[in-house]
């Protein structure tokens, strides 16, 4: 259940409070963001990362530049908040619910031409507390649906963090797993540690020690040995982007654990609330892959790895082909193949 | 070519320097072992590493062991040095190098039942010796084989270190890729930092860059990335230990780079010396798989990384199934399928 801190996003007077995640699970150390700049900036640097949680830090800086803005005129408000929006927009490219959060926003200022700023500004800090409210109803009515497709015992394997922490609370696959937990608390989980920025090790570990849930981590190269074992039922993941067709951008290496669940017969699931899909994108081809600095590979801990001038990529997501995928998991249900047919009727839902 | 100081192992007068690769590529030191369980002690932690490195040292820790037993009875000398051969053995389960080394010497005692002390400590010392140097001989042998597989320009994957300090020198996946850049300086070579112990990013990429080979470090979980992106060419990665159907131990993480790149029709070597068959196990499911320390998941550079208390495992090989591998690169030619008959027919060319 929601747990006292965890949210990673929360109202703390006047400032939005961020918990940052990236000094986890050493230090719980929150940032006070007064300015919309301010999320922005942990947005881009991981301090909050996640794409549900992204997309409420979205809202959050909306509804703090909004109530900054200083005009009288009407015409010059709507201006800055569209500037404001389509900055908070680019912060990260490839997560879809931060575009999802940032067009509600603004869709309140295009359908309310006539509203005085204050009322505007009062609609959009109410719309966007609304988005951070909803995020952990819709991850809970997950967790329901999700748990019919955990068997009892299940050796569940989870990749990056999908938990509390990626969301205003319970999370997305960890939400699914700890609904399942409650039924089942013979369950067990194998967290992978999801190099570069070790969201597995810090993050999930962490969450799942927190709630109980028996919980090993294993280097990301490990999962096809335990596969090949016998040593995972069921894969649970999360998501930062479905395309239409269900292909579906999630942490790098999310797309080889799925082509190796594939290999061994074992059910790989996507756990994503509905905001996540891009019914704009026929397929994955078009989802927007960001590429992080180098450095991020070439260091750990502010200590070099790799040789002095060493060369190297770092893309962020992936993108995992709806064949791979045995249902998505959402708050209106489990969604099954064919996926462009169960999504578009998700979304009507 | 061989590298003034890269061999990680050599004589330094009358002891065995053996480069620590825990501290590479920030620091250039040498463990100086003056008796055999200094070499084994190497071993075991990891100072130094790869199948035929382990066995080089194998090698010489026994050479160490043979001339320091003090015993006028051969009866007691071939005692202490058979105890002494099984603690050598036993020191890392998974490569077949060492026990191959291992039997190698141990035969000399066998099978000169009436020699003297004093003429089998010389024929130990002698043969250790042999082992060292021709391990580099098979090495380039293996290169000029194993560059035939690689086309003009080839974009190729490797995993680990299978370079010149897994070996004595040169290295068996990295000679091959060391042989075919003398030919054609336009390939380039994508490294995956191989977690937990980083020797993909620490010791490879930096064997590449001193040999002047373009390489890029990527994280193990970017593989699926690359590869479904049309980034990789042709994978050559080393070997702990060859089953005589072809199955192959190494480095964990490798069989995930064999499912990846059979998926997307991507060739997949194996470039190992016949020391590495092992033709007493008929298939991969005989080969013991190592378990290491989790504190080497949990931790980094003496930082942990996982919360307190958290739980990991560490398996540190897996297998690679035949039907995998495109080619096995030996001294005595490419290898093809079906790999029961050609490994049988290469070990007694």
């Amino acid at each position: 259940m929601p747990d006292q801190w965890l949210p990673p996003i929360k109202w703390a007077g006047d400032a939005v409070a961020i918990l940052d995640q990236r000094v986890l699970p050493h230090r719980e150390k929150f940032l006070y963001c007064s300015t919309p700049e301010q999320v922005i900036n942990a947005i881009k640097t991981m301090a909050i990362r996640g794409a549900p949680a992204v997309g409420v830090a979205g809202a959050l800086a909306l509804a703090l530049g909004a109530r900054s803005i200083r005009t009288d005129d009407p015409k010059e408000f709507r201006q800055k908040f569209l500037k404001l929006c389509n900055k908070v927009k680019n912060a990260r490219p490839t997560g879809a619910n931060l575009g999802w959060a940032v067009e509600i926003l603004y869709s309140i200022v295009v359908e309310n031409p006539k509203a005085p700023i204050s009322e505007l500004q009062k609609l959009i800090v109410d719309r966007a507390n609304g988005i951070l409210e909803e995020d952990v109803a819709v991850n809970l009515r997950m967790g329901k649906w999700g748990r019919e497709v955990v068997a009892k015992g299940a050796r569940i394997l989870t990749y990056c963090n999908a938990g509390a922490l990626a969301t205003a609370d319970y999370g997305t696959a960890i939400g699914v797993i700890r609904a399942a937990f409650e039924e089942d608390p013979t369950l067990s989980v194998y967290s992978c540690e999801t190099r570069p920025f070790l969201q597995g090790a810090r993050l999930t570990v962490f969450e799942l020690m927190r709630a109980g849930i028996p919980a090993t981590l294993i280097t990301d190269n490990a999962v096809g040995s335990l596969m090949s074992r016998g040593m995972i039922d069921l894969v649970v993941v999360g998501a930062d982007r479905i395309a239409a067709n269900g292909d579906t951008a999630n942490k790098i290496g999310t797309y080889m654990v799925a082509v190796l669940a594939w290999t061994h017969g074992i059910p790989f699931y996507i756990a994503a609330p509905r905001s996540t899909i891009d019914q704009g994108l026929p397929d994955g081809s078009g989802i927007p892959i960001e590429q992080r600095d180098p450095g991020e590979v070439t260091s750990l801990n502010g200590k070099r790895i790799a040789p002095r001038g060493a060369n190297a990529l770092n893309p962020a997501f992936d993108v995992t082909p709806y064949k791979y995928i045995s249902g998505i998991i959402t708050e209106v249900g489990v969604l099954r193949k064919p996926f462009a047919k169960t999504i578009r009727k998700a979304l009507q839902a």
